[in-house]
């Protein structure tokens, strides 16, 4: 007995293509590009918040808990910093971790004006950010955040990402973030379209993707949590071969996540080896890598008056890197299968570099990460992007990165790459994005710059 | 700059279509189909295992850790079994689950005869298996196993499987095993096609898809690593069209996995609350749910001579059934967002039901588990598929469900159906089983037989 019901296509058309249309869109209807930082600047001065460092001591409500030594908020709430053991047969460390179970919601409003789809951005200040102000999401609320654990405001536009009907949804997928800080963490990235008017509050604005493009070029401009909403959309399938095939790319991923043997279990932060707890940090012993710290926010406009918190920051400076080349015409990058200790399971697909240079600098060379010297040391003309952007500003305090994207050739990187790397496409970097935990969130920025940065310098 | 290279189309042609031509092949080129149960019961006899439950205190080699109480082995390696808590905000409880961080593989050796694929299964014995003697994965091998942890014999036929190479992998994917008992575990599931000749080993014979699925009509014949390895195998897309498109079924996943905040973390066994150690076994004070028990194992011809083991064993034989529906002529069935405390990640998709449902006899009638009376109730005639299959013997003791699907209608299981369900179709539960946790290991078990067991059904 078959019932009558309104079935609709498996694939839904014409997302990618509009969202292909935006991105080649560089004039918004409301907002000159150009004017965009200018307009961080005076929302920055407007919320006129500053940032402090402060001892461990005098933050409010947070506190090392007697017998772990983890640090939490009295609520129980937000995250905790916690202890995290890592072993593998070739290695073995302990470290600080942050643990926030509670999944966020990342979420762009969208809407078509003249045809073309513009993004909601928000002009939001967070304490880790170097400028402080960023374009951010429409909505960016931890869960404690839009259940108001902290008793602030509303958060403006959430009601469109709590309950959108499904037609409206134009990409909505859970993605990892920072390993190597994180423990297990994971966002709701989701982009919603809207067709009814809805008010421009202050601190927003609308701009097409090919806007937002164009100031992804631009250094500390655009936050990680817009960065991976947008690397996150479906992109148009552009290219039909690669060096191999979608299951290929499957079982090599399943190899490389079978082949590392991962433990990473919580443990008190009291007791953890190599690290050491002072009055301002909670720093290793030889200082590489990163601190825990904590600062004052006074004078903020955000979503309460003002507040401190643990913050993690990173030693220095990072690279974030993609190797790119053209095989029989078809644009690759080297992924690397990477290890980070927080991952849900074991690796993700990360850029071909992702590290701190300095922190191998007391290192034999040889230990030098794979593949770092062929993007600090690539010509002008062979950097197809270079952008300094920073991580997420709620959680690491001046956690910038130089992101790259290199073009090489054999010499530097094989076509038959070493164990643990593999070339992909673009498309297929995008096709893995669409489920969890396959690209790692550096790679997803680079995901999100990568067709905009390729087509510039490639077309003819 | 351009280098030559050798591309392939990223998507594989004709591995769905060669599958689907065994899976349409009833008679194999080696073995009658109607022989095989009697084989079955020939290798156990001339394996000759008795499987004795004895005390805990007569495991060899187990022991309770005086710490924590957890049960380990003293090399370290196996599994242990250790304690869980899980933290609902609707619900607590704590509970005594298996740990295996080792991702072990589960593969099927494929060839064509004929032109048509036929899979090399074996007869293999497994302490928990009612009958001792099922067909199983061509290698079914932990890692202990393939590093040889206890000194066994060789996992033949493992060299395939460890390095093919990739034009004959037809899937590999790592998936879920039981979140109700199992802490993360995860197994790598693979079918990988040789041309060569290889030998054929006492126990093991060739079988069509056809009639594997032919046997997976009898009770007790083919092991859940079968089945999962089976399901994961790409299907011919069948239908374009269905209730919801690909994209919105995953923002409904996505929908699904925030909304449940669930905290699950290890503790000491000797801790965990509501539960008692005998001298036999680890058990619910209220005798519901599960037991620890040890078995031992002896005049084996596995992979060693005789052992003894820790052990699972449920109350009560369990249900676990797909309502099924045709809308606009296309089949579905109906998927539930389950939460299981081992997940990595809080749910995946099950079956519309999957319980023992003595384990809620003690509750009112309003807490039995939903769509259980439209399983059990259903008239024959509207009973697509009925057999009894067993859970993974190596952990599992005598760990029986009768597999279900079942016809509903619009009165039992409404086409908008209650939340934390969603009609699927057999295409887009099979696209959803190429990655991992997604699709739960019942439902796998039942999507290896769904395209058959509705085909029989439905056809004129």
């Amino acid at each position: 007995m078959s019932a009558p019901a309104l079935l609709v296509p498996r694939t839904r058309a014409g997302i990618a293509e509009r969202l292909a249309r935006s991105a080649a869109t560089v004039q918004g209807v409301h907002t000159v590009t150009s004017q965009v930082p200018d307009w961080l600047v005076q929302q920055r001065r407007s919320v006129g918040a500053v940032v402090r460092r402060i001892p461990f001591a005098e933050l409010d409500h947070w506190s090392f808990s007697p017998g772990t030594g983890n640090l939490g908020h009295d609520s129980g709430r937000f995250f905790t910093i916690e202890g995290l053991h890592v072993t593998r047969p070739e290695a073995e460390w302990q470290q600080p971790i942050i643990v926030q179970p509670e999944i966020g919601i990342l979420g762009i409003l969208a809407k078509e004006f003249d045809g073309v789809l513009h993004f909601l951005m928000q002009a939001k200040m967070e304490p880790g950010n170097p400028n402080l102000v960023q374009l951010s999401p429409t909505v960016q609320a931890t869960r404690s955040n839009y259940t108001k654990a902290h008793g602030g405001m509303e958060v403006q536009y959430l009601e469109h990402f709590l309950a959108p009907r499904r037609e409206q949804v134009l990409t909505d997928v859970l993605q990892s973030e920072h390993g190597a800080w994180f423990f297990q963490k994971r966002n709701r990235n989701m982009i919603v379209e809207v067709e009814e008017d809805v008010p421009v509050h202050d601190a927003f604005c609308w701009l097409t993707l090919g806007q937002i493009l164009e100031l992804l070029r631009l250094d500390n401009i655009v936050n990680m949590d817009a960065r991976t909403v947008l690397a996150s959309a479906p992109a148009v399938p552009a290219e039909t071969r690669a060096l191999s095939s979608d299951a290929d790319l499957l079982a090599w991923f399943t190899g490389e996540r079978t082949r590392h043997d991962v433990r990473a279990r919580l443990m008190p932060l009291r007791e953890i080896a190599g690290w050491q707890t002072g009055e301002h940090a909670v720093s290793r012993i030889d200082e590489r890598f990163f601190r825990v710290v904590a600062v004052s926010v006074e004078g903020a406009g955000r979503e309460v008056a003002g507040w401190t918190q643990p913050i993690i920051e990173p030693v220095e400076r990072g690279v974030v890197g993609f190797a790119y080349r053209l095989f029989d015409g078809v644009p690759h990058v080297l992924a690397h299968a990477l290890v980070e200790g927080g991952f849900l399971d074991t690796v993700e697909l990360a850029p071909t570099v992702q590290c701190v240079p300095s922190n191998y600098a007391p290192l034999p060379a040889g230990d030098r990460p794979r593949f770092l010297d062929v993007m600090l040391d690539a010509p002008p003309e062979r950097v197809r992007y270079s952008t300094v952007h920073s991580e997420e500003g709620g959680r690491f305090l001046n956690a910038e990165s130089r992101y790259l994207i290199v073009e090489t050739d054999e010499a530097t990187t094989p076509t038959q790459p070493p164990p643990g790397y593999h070339w992909v496409t673009p498309g297929q970097l995008n096709w893995l994005a669409a489920h969890s935990r396959y690209v790692n969130v550096q790679a997803r920025t680079l995901l999100a710059v990568l067709d905009a940065a390729l087509r510039e310098t490639t077309a003819p």
